[in-house]
Parts: C-alpha cells; sequence; structure tokens
C-alpha cells in the first residue's frame, strides 16, 4: 500500500498515466508461467528518460520498489511484485530513436518489441535477429539476456547489445558503451545491466547491433531415427564449422504436437529444423554438406524449403510449438523448463530427461535449440491437480540438477526471476554472494525489482 | 617496503618462489610503453589457485597490494605497482588444463601465451583466434579485454572468455559460467571480471571459447588512391555483409616503414590487407565481391596470396609493422595511442588525426583493424627531446577526445591501466563512479592493482 503522500507525489509525477484501478492492477500481477506472486499498488506508464529518474527519486524519498514491466512475457515471474510497489511500464517508451545504417546500430526505446523493430527496421536490409518466440519487448529481452533459434548463428542479448541508457536506484541516469564497435575502457557495465532482470536500474534506451538481412536462405527439416542421432548431426555440423542461422530440435511429442496444430505431415520421429543464411554460392556448399552428414547420422525425408512460404509455414509451426503442445492436453497448464549443457552431453541430457518425464506420468515433450545446447521441456499439469503441478516442480528441480551435473546452467534463456532463485546457490557457489554484494552497492536500499536473482531475498 | 613481518609470512607461503632480488624487482617495473612507475616490493611465482587464495588472504591481512603479471606486454601501465606491494608472476601457472574439442573450449590457467597455447592446439583442428600482435599471455587478454587483427570476424576477449576462476581480495575463490554455450543465470560475471584489469581479483583459470582451423584462407593486399577510399571500401565490405578474418589499414608512412623493415615492395599508398576464411566455395565467391568493391574504390595491384609462404609473410610484415615504424626513426621511442570509432567516422578520424600529427612536427604512422573502426598511431619521439614526449602526449588526448566527440572510445583494445586514468570521466560520465562502486564492494581495502581503473586513485 502506498502511503497518502507517495501517492499523490506519484500522481503529480504522473497524472492520468498513473493507474491504481484494480484492474490495471491485476493485468500487471499476470504471467505466462505458472509462477504467480502479489500485484503491484500502482501502475505508472512514463514516457522519457526524465519521468523515469523522477520516479527512481521518488522510489528513494518513499522506500517503493520500482519493477519493470515489458510485453509481460517472462517465464520466471521477473515482472512480478513480490512485495508490493509500482509497475514501471514501458508501453509509451516504445520509438526507434535512430537508425545508423552504415554503423549498423539502432537506438531503441525499451517498449518496443522485437517484431515492431524489424517492422521498422524491414526497408533498411537489416534485421535485429534475437527472437526468443514470444514478441517480447527489447527491454525485457535485455534485462533477462534473452536468446532464443537464431543464437547459435547471431548470438544472444549478451552479444547484441551495444550500449545502455540506465536510471539507477535514487534516480541518476547513466550511459553505458558507445557507437564504436568494441571498448577495452573499464568495466563492461553494459554486461552486467544485461542479464540483470531490472535489479540494478531501468533500462530506458537501448543501442542494439543490427545485422545484414541474408541474401538467400535455406531451411530444412530432417526426421533421425533416435533422438541420440539427431543431437550428433547437430554435433557434426558445429564441429565442421558450418555456422546454421537456426538448428532446432524437436522430439517425437512435439513433432505430433506441430503436426495437429499446424496442420503439418512431419514423420513421427525426432526431427531437426535447419537453417542457413548467406550468400548463394556459400549456401549451396552449407546445404551440400549439411545433407552429407545428415545422410550419414540415418536421416530420412531431408527435405529443403526452397520456398519462402514453405519456410514460413515450417517457421511459424516451430514458434506455435509452445501451443501446439499445450493444446495437445485440453485445460491444461504448462511448466516451462530451460536448461542449457555442453554439446558435448546434450544427447545424454535429453535422453535422461525424456526417461525421467516418462516416468512422472505427465506429459512432457522437449525441444530446443540445440546448436546451443540448450533445450524445454513443456510439462503438462492440470490446474485441478496440485499433484501434477508438485511432480512438474520436481522434474524442472531435477533437470536444472542434471544439467549443473553435466557442466550445464539451471537458464539458457529464461532468467532466474524467482522461479529459479532456488537453483542460483547451487550454480555459483560464492559467486552468488558476489552478486549479492554488487547489487548492494549499487541499490543499497533494495528497490529495484526486489525478491528477484540475489540472495538473501524475502 | 614490506614489514618484517609480512615479507617473513610471504616467505613461508612461497619459499624461494618469492623475490626481492632488485633485478627480478627492476624487470617488474618495465612496460613496453613509455608509461613508467615505481617498483613492486617483491615477486611471487605462485603455481597453484590455492597458493594464489592464500596470498590474497596474506595481502588483505598485512594491507599490501598485488599486482597481475603476464608478459608484460600492455601499453598504459597496468601491471606496475603505482604503490609498491606484490608482483603476482603468472610464469608458472601456464597449463593447458582439458581441450573439449566436441564442446570447442579449452581450460587454461593465465600464464600460457597466446603462441604456445595455439602451439599445443595445432593437431586439434581448433585455435584460439585472438591476436592483439604481442605474444600476451592469456590472463593478461582477458584482464584487458584484448582484441587485435581478427577481432573483426571472431570478437573480442569479450567474446571468446566461456569462464573464469577468480581469486578475489581476501582471497574467497569464485567461479564463473559454464561450459555450456550461453546462460541466463544472473549477472554476467565473467563479463565483469574480462577487461577489470586485475582490479576485482586474480584470474586463476580461464575457459576459452575455440574456432574451427579455417578449411581455406584467401589473403590480399590492395592499394588505395587515398586514406578515404580505402575506408570506404571497409564500410561497404562489411555492409555487404562479407565477414572478413581480418581488415586491416597501413597508411603510406606505415606501408614505407614495412617495404623497408620486411624487404616488401607495396606501392607506397595507403594499403588494406584483408584475408577470409571459410570452405573454398563461399570464399570463392568472398574472394570475387571483394574485388568487386575494391575495384570500385579505385584499388591499384589488388594482389591475391594464394600460397601460405605469402600469406605468412605479409601478416609477418603486418606484425613487424611496430617494430619497423619504430626502427623508421633511429633511438626513438613509441607512444600507441588506441582509438576505436563508429565505422561511419573512421574515415573523418584518420584523416583528422592525419592532419593533426603531420602539423605537430613529429612522425606518426597510422594503422588499425580497420573493420572494427579500431586505429592505433604510432607517435615517434627521440627520448632525450622531453618537448616531444609533451607533444605526442597532446596528440594523444585529442585524439582521444576526437574519438569521444564522434561517438567512439578513448581505448579499442588496450585498456585504460593508469595511462588513460584521466580520461575515464569523458568518456563514462557519471558511469565512472558506477564502476568506482563495484570495485569498492569487491575489493574495500583497494589491493587489488590499486591506481588503475577506477576513481579516486592515488
Amino acid at each position: 500500500m502506498l502511503s497518502d503522500p507517495a501517492l499523490s507525489a506519484l500522481g503529480a509525477l504522473f497524472g492520468d498515466r498513473l493507474s491504481v484501478s484494480p484492474a490495471v492492477l491485476v493485468e500487471h500481477a499476470q504471467s505466462e508461467s505458472l509462477v504467480t506472486a502479489g500485484q503491484p499498488d500502482a501502475v505508472v506508464f512514463p514516457r522519457t528518460t526524465a519521468e523515469v529518474a523522477a520516479l527512481a527519486a521518488w522510489s528513494t524519498t518513499h522506500r517503493v520498489p520500482l519493477i519493470g514491466w515489458g510485453a509481460g512475457t517472462s517465464l520466471e515471474g521477473h515482472a512480478l511484485a513480490l512485495t508490493g510497489g509500482v509497475a514501471v511500464n514501458f508501453r509509451d517508451m516504445a520509438a526507434v530513436l535512430e537508425v545508423r545504417a552504415e554503423d549498423r546500430l539502432v537506438r531503441v526505446q525499451p517498449g518496443i518489441t522485437r517484431e515492431a523493430l524489424n517492422h521498422e527496421l524491414r526497408t533498411t536490409g537489416l534485421m535485429f535477429p534475437v527472437d526468443p518466440g514470444a514478441n517480447a519487448s527489447i527491454g525485457g529481452m535485455a534485462a533477462t539476456r534473452a536468446s532464443g533459434t537464431t543464437a547459435v548463428r547471431y548470438g544472444t542479448m549478451r552479444d547484441n547489445v551495444r550500449g545502455l541508457e540506465v536510471v539507477l536506484a535514487g534516480g541518476e541516469v547513466i550511459r553505458t558503451g558507445t557507437a564504436a564497435p568494441k571498448s577495452a575502457a573499464g568495466y563492461d557495465l553494459t554486461a552486467l545491466f544485461v542479464g540483470s532482470e531490472g535489479t540494478l536500474g531501468l533500462m530506458t534506451e537501448l543501442t542494439l547491433k543490427l545485422h545484414g538481412q541474408p541474401e538467400a536462405v535455406m531451411t530444412a527439416v530432417a526426421a533421425f531415427p533416435s533422438v541420440g542421432s539427431a543431437v550428433d548431426c547437430v554435433i557434426a555440423t558445429m564441429q565442421m564449422g558450418l555456422t546454421p542461422a537456426r538448428i532446432e530440435f524437436l522430439d517425437t511429442d512435439t513433432v505430433a504436437a506441430c503436426n495437429a496444430y499446424s496442420r503439418l505431415a512431419l514423420p513421427l520421429a525426432p526431427q531437426l529444423l535447419v537453417e542457413f543464411h548467406g550468400h548463394p554460392e556459400g549456401l549451396a556448399e552449407d546445404v551440400r554438406r549439411f545433407r552429407d552428414l545428415a545422410d550419414a547420422f540415418g536421416a530420412k525425408d531431408l527435405d529443403w524449403a526452397e520456398k519462402q512460404e514453405d519456410r514460413t509455414r515450417l517457421w511459424a509451426a516451430r514458434h506455435a510449438a509452445y501451443w501446439a503442445i499445450l493444446a495437445s492436453r485440453p485445460g491444461a497448464k504448462a511448466v516451462v523448463t530451460d536448461v542449457c549443457v555442453p554439446i558435448s552431453a546434450l544427447a545424454q541430457a535429453v535422453e535422461e530427461t525424456r526417461a525421467d518425464i516418462a516416468a512422472s506420468g505427465i506429459p512432457g515433450p522437449i525441444l530446443g535449440h540445440v546448436g546451443d545446447g540448450n533445450f524445454h521441456a513443456i510439462l503438462l499439469v492440470d490446474p485441478s491437480r496440485p499433484d501434477e503441478a508438485a511432480v512438474a516442480k520436481a522434474l524442472a528441480q531435477r533437470m536444472a540438477e542434471r544439467s549443473l551435473r553435466l557442466g550445464g546452467t539451471i537458464t539458457g534463456e529464461h532468467g532466474v526471476g524467482f522461479g529459479k532463485l532456488g537453483l542460483m546457490a547451487a550454480e555459483h557457489g560464492a559467486g552468488w554472494q558476489v552478486m549479492g554484494a554488487l547489487k548492494a552497492a549499487l541499490d543499497p536500499l533494495n528497490l529495484m525489482n526486489p525478491g528477484k536473482l540475489v540472495p538473501g531475498q524475502p
């Protein structure tokens, strides 16, 4: 609950862009995942960096937490208000501020979504390739260090954010990075804020690296005799130095769900969905080499989608896989897991996970960005059965522990939020306390997205 | 000066791997640049992480600074003892600990040099491509966020360090990163330590990303009618989406120096030295496209070095350019500058710098990694003439200021040390104070390489 003086000061700053209406508050207590929490005390819709800075000063004066809000698509409760506070909705800060085509850079406000950004860029010959599936906001993607299908070639948000403007706790505004392609001038503050989930400050501007729209694109889908042979084909592809733009794994259950939902007729077997970008001459050789590898690993029905419409259909199906899997068990809710292991351990990780899920009694199709070692099980639970949620939670916990045992991480791309707080010590050991010390240095009153990512939280 | 109890406790830890001999101390007060400072009180040669941890605990107990020492090739005084203390020479921690070929990773100790590492990797089909010119230690390269000729394709140390083991002030040991290709699990501590120049802790182990040795390589050298046309050709090359493995600019003075020193007969004109890596089919098209671009920008004498020996000769000459330029003014010492600007500002930055140097009366050939916007002037001063050193220093200052004005950085790859401390506020504004707060959080007694990188230093 905000005190009267706090509320009235906030009203003075935001006028009718402050809301305490129950419907708006409830909207900002939602998440696409099963992770739930309380609701914010108020929601504001800033338009400028100066307003966000004034808000941070207000937050310090009145000791009220601030929680950034982008598109609401995060999966570990990152944007939920655990202890009340103000949700900072960046809906009205969603502009493209500058396109610098020669430098392949774009400056944007945090609220723009990746689809809106690429729509703005469509005539420039450039694109922003990071694609987590959801039409997330760029600010949210940076805050969670998102990645997705194209990271295997173009990198994650870590690699594609060149600089930031950040409002710190208390209201100071800093700028990180420059328009130069690299720098050795001190601590990499950009990298520190990317993935900090709003716990160190609020991003108000981002400078992103752009990439040329590919001159030519080839997409293929191939069915493999086993999970192991599909994964071994991925390892060989990466080792040969081929650089697919995407290389996605779908297990048989996922293929079945996609066939039903997106009206495809893919063979019911583990599949790789692969795409190459380049100039036509180089691409022809990439395609030839990948075909040879797929043959060597027993692929059947390798099918190159030469036409744009066939490619679009395949990737639309991949992007709809989450909804397809949800639809495969009517009424179910999904617990979406997210681990990332060394490529050498990928087959083992996937196969042990499949066996674990099979023994659990709940459905859990597996799919993932296997060129990166990153995969997800979509665990489907009946919301009326708390025992199923408990089973799913235990499965997710074992997936994360298995990933650590195999040298991997508890989250490849979804982040920590508070859903994965309990696993941070296991991954980082004393390093987690270091994160806490950094947080305390920049946000001593713990007003920036409290309860997330660092230790010692309520 | 170390107190007797401090010295005796240090002796108990390191035995005959502790040295206070004047010759050894003097050796650790040297630098390849004109930046000079005092000397350490002692030098130790640890063999294990446990020894480094014990040293850090000793440092806290006795309030004695620790300064890491790799190959001694840094250029801004990073490894010099400003206020005494102990130089930590990693000569005896230089092993390759593990090669994980399937994961394209290698674990190494910090003291190994990049040449020794690549020698160890030669039969694996893999390589570590980051190449700053000097045969620097990997630990030093990570600490300074080094890059060099190949960063345009393979990235800098920022992109190629996957994880670290770090001994913190006080002696706690943390591990950052995992063997998985990516992670969204909390603050990116790896990125925070890379480029921190030993001010936050001492790296005792590094996990590096490896790349496949290229199947085919093509190198070309091309003379351009002007600096502007050479730079415009670089911009067009990058915009076309060609990804050269290196693309280096040499101005006419540099070409003259290289011709004399390395017995080449390159035309006396601004030159680009470019290399492509790939499979033969893709490469043929890259080469064709680059040739067309070079033609369009007026290149003459475009010369493809098809034979390994010709390529080796060209790149050896490029690597020797620093020595070639030094030799062009017998007895001179070099002030090596290092700025990095947005590609769109590169021609302006180089041309203004050339004019500034020409008006200064001292020689200063220019060369650089222009695909990254990074270039250097090697300012040659007569060590017996302090006025020349002052002129060089003023030129370097103006280069950095020009870089900032054009949206660039004060250092592309050499780092801050204490040579560039005075420029940090201009680049980072309030962000520099944030760096200071992070430093204070992790090293409250200021024992880790004091006097470098952060504000408020002696």
